[in-house]
C-alpha cells in the first residue's frame, strides 16, 4: 500500500530542487520503466498495477508497491499513465570522455524539456552516446524529458558544465548551425568532433560561437525562418552519418 | 476595450467544436501575428497592447483593441504571450491540387498537435506547401498547432479528408517509412510524389500501407527504436531534396 508520504515525495520529485536534494527521479509508463529495469539504473522503487507487476516481475531487485490505475493516474505527471511508476537514483554529473572517433552533443541553453528529450532520443537511434549541455539547459531527469527521451535516457549520458571551459581546451573539429554556414549537402564530417546546437530562440550564442571551427547550415528550400532545434539534430547528425 | 462576451469569445475558440461553428482560430505572439497580417488570411480583429499596436498599425484593414499586457496573459492560450492576439477566418477545408513535380505530405493520424506545428514548420523549410491529413490528425486551427508553426501555417495548406478515398486514384510515387524499406541515403526520391508519415506510436496503418509504392527506411545506427514524427519527416524531407 502507498502511503500519503510515499505520494508527497513522488509529487516532490516533479520539481528540480527536489531532486537534486535526493538525488532521485520519477519514470513512468509501462516501456520506460522497462527500459529502466534493463538499465544499469539503481531503481528504488516500483509502483505498478497488478497486471504490469504480474508481467515484470522485479520484487527481488527493489521494493515493490501494488496499486490501482485509478491510484496511479493521481501520482504521476502524466495522466495518461495507466500502468507504473519507478523511483530511480540519479546518475551524478561527471565529465564524459569523448574519444577522438566519436561525434558528441553541446548543448547551448536547449530550454524546452520536450525538445531535450526529442533530442537524446535522436542521438540514440544515431549512435551518440554523450552530451554536453550548459548549466541552462533543461534538466535531463524532468519528467517531461524523461517521458519524450522514449527510454532513450537509459542510454545517452549527459554533463552539465559551463561550455566556455569545456570547449576551450577542446581540439578536434566544433561544427556549429549557422545561416552563412557550408551547406550539410556537402560537408566532410571526418570521423569525429562535437556538433553544437544552439537555443531554441537566439541560436548559439557569442560565448560559445568562438569555439566552433567548423560553419554549417542546413539547406533551405521554403519560407520558414528556421528549424526546431530537435529538428536541426536531427538533420546534422543524419548527414554526419551519411558522410562518415 | 475588451467586453467580457469578447474574451469568451476568444477562450471558446480553443476548442474545435467552437472552431469550426464559427470558422475562426485564435493567433498568438508577435512574430506570429505579424506573419498572419502579412498573409492572405482574412483578420476578423488585433487585441494588443500599445507597443505592438504603435510598431504593427493595422487599423486600416480591421478591428483593433488594445490592452494591457495583464488582459493579454489571461485570454490567451499560453501565457507567454505580452503583446497580441488576432482572430482570423479558417480557410475551407478544400481539395489541394499536387503538381506531378511536387512533393506533398500524407499524415496518417498525426495526434499531438506540437508534432503537428513541428511538421508544417519543417514543410516549410523544405518548400512542402500541401499536406493532406487524415481526419484524426489533430486540427490544424488548435492553438498549439499554430504555435509551433512558428508562422509557417500561413504558407503551407491542409487538406483533411479520408486517406484511403484520396490515395486510390493517385498515380505517382507514395514514399512511407518501414522497418524493412531502402534505405533513404540511397533512395532515388524523382521529381515528385507523396510522403506518408505514420501516427507516433503505431507508425502506418494497414488501410494506408497498401497505397505505400516506395517502402524506405531511416538508417538507424544506435538503439533507440524508433524516431519522434516529426523528426522522421524532417529527415525525410532532407534526404528527399538532396536527391532530386
Amino acid at each position: 500500500m502507498l502511503s500519503k508520504a510515499d505520494i508527497k515525495y513522488i509529487k516532490s520529485l516533479q520539481i528540480k530542487k527536489y531532486r537534486k536534494q535526493e538525488q532521485c527521479f520519477v519514470v513512468e509508463g509501462a516501456k520506460t520503466v522497462q527500459e529502466l529495469l534493463q538499465s544499469d539504473f539503481v531503481v528504488k522503487k516500483v509502483i505498478g498495477t497488478n497486471e504490469f507487476l504480474s508481467k515484470n516481475p522485479v520484487a527481488d531487485r527493489t521494493e515493490v508497491v501494488e496499486v490501482s490505475e485509478k491510484v496511479l493516474e493521481g501520482i504521476g505527471e502524466f495522466q495518461s499513465n495507466n500502468a507504473v511508476i519507478a523511483i530511480a537514483e540519479m546518475r551524478s554529473n561527471k565529465k564524459v570522455e569523448i574519444n577522438a572517433d566519436e561525434f558528441a552533443l553541446v548543448l547551448d541553453d536547449i530550454r524546452d524539456p520536450g525538445n531535450l528529450g526529442t533530442i537524446i532520443r535522436t542521438a540514440d537511434w544515431y549512435g551518440i552516446q554523450h552530451i554536453i549541455a550548459s548549466e541552462e539547459t533543461a534538466d535531463f531527469y524532468n519528467p517531461k524529458v524523461i517521458s519524450a527521451t522514449m527510454g532513450s535516457f537509459t542510454r545517452v549520458q549527459i554533463f552539465y558544465t559551463d561550455l566556455v571551459s569545456y570547449l576551450r581546451p577542446y581540439q578536434q573539429p566544433i561544427f556549429g548551425a549557422f545561416l552563412e554556414g557550408k551547406n550539410i549537402h556537402e560537408v566532410k564530417f571526418g570521423s569525429g568532433g562535437l556538433i553544437v546546437i544552439g537555443n531554441e530562440s537566439r541560436g548559439i550564442s557569442d560565448a560559445v560561437k568562438q569555439f566552433v571551427t567548423d560553419k554549417i547550415t542546413i539547406p533551405r528550400f521554403g519560407q520558414a525562418e528556421s528549424l526546431n532545434a530537435a529538428i536541426a539534430t536531427a538533420v546534422i547528425c543524419d548527414n554526419v552519418r551519411r558522410s562518415r
